[in-house]
């Protein structure tokens, strides 16, 4: 065990996969003073690494049996599968933790093989490109035992400030994973489609830039104002009805046709308020537009 | 002409139509001091204005004749030429300001139609609700001529704090109208997708809500990062190439199908990520997106 400057141990860790990810994950580690192995696939990728005290490991067994804390982040679950199948029988008594990303019935697939194999298991997002691991502001989400992640908090924290603890399911970071990427890509199109429009005028995309993020923080505090609508099911139009924005978005396809730009994200905004108008919700406010999306029961 | 605290002269203006944004416009005017005249096609919507000194006036001709500043705020371009049709001897000299929603042909034939019968024009988006007018973060963006804007600035800014002259061309603020409108809604939808989803868990949108606004932050600052790219054509990708979320996206889709929400903005996203890829763009930032909505030259 390594320890720090007040005497304190600290947790042997084993990062598998030393991709972009995984390498950032191992150097902010090492870094941290956790004794620190590493195991990729394709040897040498450690080099950069081994200068900051860290281990690499010769074979995946050898690299299971270096670290309590298995981490592995790697291109998906199968490579996951491919790593550990071969050496569960050294799982047990392990913590692992998995930062690869999935679906949510991938992961609750996992958690429940390494408990069969005697592991411990937590599923973690990380929501932050590489070159933010380490930082205060870093969020990565996981699931599983409370208990355990209680155990690996301060360590796992090393990863990200922001580091939080969602749900005892496994499954749960996987999909506010994607339910966070499609909020961001849902942002970036509409972006994309609202640069391209204005840039038909020849304004440039960082002369709009600034309404645009301004314009955001609006939106967010709109988002606070409809989650609360959702939840109480009573979407009440404080200023904005579904109604008064048929033709505001009317002139965003129009807009978008008579320049010769992809309409069709409006076109889908346009359906979607429709649909709620025709269901007789002309005078609710957008939340209204959840109900398209909930499933039906 | 009213003064204020310090003796300047305020400029009296002309409110038409008291909609909910009308009566908040003639409502900021007249607690600003200015001698506010309004008119509504529909009589007695005045009525709580009366009582901060506003006058009613009870034609369209005493209307236009009371104030050297013009406002009109009504359903559509349409209802402001019936309006202003028959007055249109009397507009000389006048300048009109038109705070009406629409599309920028239409407010580039009103600007026309004005200068034709010798008015100023000013053409305003208003992107706020009605309670908003007057605070100081208020954003209403105009287009017209420069010194006219510049004349009547102070006047007009006690509508909103965060009022900008974007362009002479008349037409550039109902772009950027629509343009800004479509981030909201590209958003909002994405949020609503993303709650339904979370929702299939029984997690609140209340509870989900912290972790999309903290989102959000990184999100503006990847467009920051992305105006960029797109202004220079480059789309070096720092840390997330397109093909590294081909997987990702898939996710999404596969949560969203498997849970029975409707897929459409994910499976959007992932053909817009496809596109990009197959034109042999794999490796460049999200930011080359915009290519799919600039229109063919
Ligand atoms: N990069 C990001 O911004 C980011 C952000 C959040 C989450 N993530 C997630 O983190 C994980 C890793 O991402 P990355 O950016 O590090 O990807 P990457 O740079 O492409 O690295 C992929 C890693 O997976 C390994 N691998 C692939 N197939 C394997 C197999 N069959 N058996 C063993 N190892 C295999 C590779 O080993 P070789 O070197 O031998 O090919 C490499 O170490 C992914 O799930 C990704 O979604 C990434
Ligand atoms: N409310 C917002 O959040 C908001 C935000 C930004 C921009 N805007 C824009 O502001 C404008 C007004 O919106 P609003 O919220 O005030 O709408 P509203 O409450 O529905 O009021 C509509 C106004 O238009 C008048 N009108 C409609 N047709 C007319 C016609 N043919 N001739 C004369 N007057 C006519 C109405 O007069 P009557 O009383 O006689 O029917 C009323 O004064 C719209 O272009 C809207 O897009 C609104």
């Amino acid at each position: 065990m390594g320890t720090d400057e007040t005497g304190m141990e600290r947790t042997p860790v084993t990062v598998m996969g030393l991709g972009l990810m995984g390498r950032a994950l191992a150097g902010a580690f090492a870094a941290a003073g956790h004794p620190t192995t590493v195991w990729n696939r394709t040897p040498g990728k450690a080099a950069p690494l081994i200068a900051s005290g860290v281990r690499e490991a010769g074979t995946v067994e050898d690299a299971v049996g270096a670290g309590s804390l298995l981490i592995v982040c790697v291109r998906d679950y199968d490579a996951v599968q491919e790593i550990l199948a071969p050496v569960s029988g050294a799982l047990s008594g392990k913590v692992l933790v998995n930062l690869t990303s999935g679906a949510s019935d991938e992961a609750r697939a996992l958690a429940g093989w390494a408990a069969e194999h005697g592991a411990g298991y937590l599923d973690g997002a990380i929501m932050m490109t590489p070159p933010g691991i380490g930082a205060p502001d870093t969020a990565i989400l996981y699931g599983g035992s409370p208990e355990l992640f209680a155990e690996h908090e301060q360590t796992l924290r090393v990863l990200g400030g922001a580091t939080t603890h969602l749900s005892s399911d496994a499954g749960i970071p996987s999909l506010y994973d994607v339910a966070l990427l499609g909020i961001m890509w849902g942002t970036f199109n509409s972006f994309m489609h609202s640069v391209a429009l204005v840039g038909t005028e020849n304004i440039a995309a960082t002369d709009f830039l600034p309404f645009a993020t301004d314009w955001l923080g609006g939106v967010a505090s709109f988002m606070a104002t409809y989650a609360q609508q959702i939840d109480k099911g009573e979407y009440v139009a404080g200023d904005a009805t579904l109604e008064t924005q048929v033709p505001p978005v009317g002139h965003l396809v129009h807009e978008s046709r008579i320049r010769g730009i992809d309409a069709a994200i409006p076109e889908y905004t346009k359906a979607l308020i429709e649909e709620a108008i025709a269901r007789g919700h002309a005078l609710d406010s957008y939340a209204r537009i959840v109900e398209h999306f909930r499933p039906a029961v």
